[in-house]
């Protein structure tokens, strides 16, 4: 590492490269919610935010049952639910309209919760960024929001694509790295359309041992 | 990002290096788990874990209060518990002992729950790496552990240091990126000692924009 005394452990410690941690300023524009038995959200003036994400919602929960996105595991099996909120960004859903062909996505067809602004490249955030709302609520990003095939099958049923299943098919190819990202609960408290957000980039270095 | 068709997109997508994804072998070479009411942990044979990590652990629970590690909240605020289990690796202790003077730091001492063989730069491996334990248990890498004076205090105590203030307070600067990594359990069971671990690391990338 290189802040350390390299000298004196020259075997035991090769340099790391450490890039520093920094603060963004952002904005939740916009907040959605789903009904407990749906995918897609609607638009709501708040989300009440317990440990287990969005109360009530679709993808709530401490728990959840593993998908295609866990090939390790058998479907179904129960695991930590570090998928608790998704967060898009305008910019990059415009992106991935452009490239299917359409004139927009609608963040509730994908079923996102939070419409982010303010952070360039939104889905790159690293994993274990903090994102501080001015209420109170802590989000902890979990990772990249992996595009899948219910999400495109909702956009192709609404826009009334001709053929539903090559729609569908193209947004988990269209999306890769442009879907935004998974979040979990930190801190609960309510958060509110328009709040202003601080996001706390983490130190960066890449593990090649 | 490099895999993607930059040329239509000139504008919206800098480049981003992503480095692959890979998996490395490991063990769980020893395995250890403090009371309730304890920092300190005592070798056990197997370590039973649930969602709320270790069974009657001193770091168990779903939640926990913050402390110095979190200077953004108020001391004592509920948070998501993301450091249910301390891991560690022999060669890193070997070598902050050696830069504190010292024979050696027991795992113990500094409430380490298991001691991983064959990552090397333990505490290197990245946010979001998975630990698939071979009779069924996964942790995920939720970050560094930071070195506190907590487990200064306690390698000054086992070593009957003359001065304890010093060597406990020696530990924080010493054992920096070298006191190994917290996790939570993503899907409970029973880890024994010497158990096999399959570990996921993640695609990397540095955020930059």
């Amino acid at each position: 590492m290189q802040e350390t005394n390299l000298e004196l452990f020259p075997v035991a410690e090769p340099t790391v490269d450490i890039v520093p941690g920094r603060k963004l300023a952002a904005k939740a524009a916009a907040l959605y919610a789903a009904p407990h038995d749906h995918f897609e959200t609607r638009a709501v003036a708040e989300l009440q935010l317990g440990f287990d994400g969005i109360a009530g919602d679709f993808h709530g929960g401490t728990t959840r049952r593993s998908g295609g996105r866990e090939p390790w595991y058998p479907r179904g099996t129960e695991m930590r639910n570090e998928r608790q909120l998704s967060l898009v960004a305008a910019d990059e859903l415009a992106i991935v309209a452009q490239r299917m062909g359409l004139e927009e996505i609608k963040p509730e067809w994908i079923g996102a919760n939070l419409v982010i602004e303010g952070v360039p490249q939104l889905s790159m955030l690293p994993a274990g960024s903090l994102l501080f709302f001015k209420g109170g609520v802590t989000l902890k990003v979990d990772g990249q929001n992996k595009p899948c095939r219910v999400a495109g099958q909702s956009i192709a049923e609404h826009v009334g694509a001709a053929d539903l299943n090559a729609t569908a098919l193209l947004f988990p190819k269209e999306a890769k790295r442009l879907r935004g990202l998974v979040a979990w609960v930190e801190k609960p408290g309510v958060i509110r359309a328009g709040e202003e957000i601080s996001v706390r980039v983490p130190e960066q270095w890449i593990y090649r041992a």
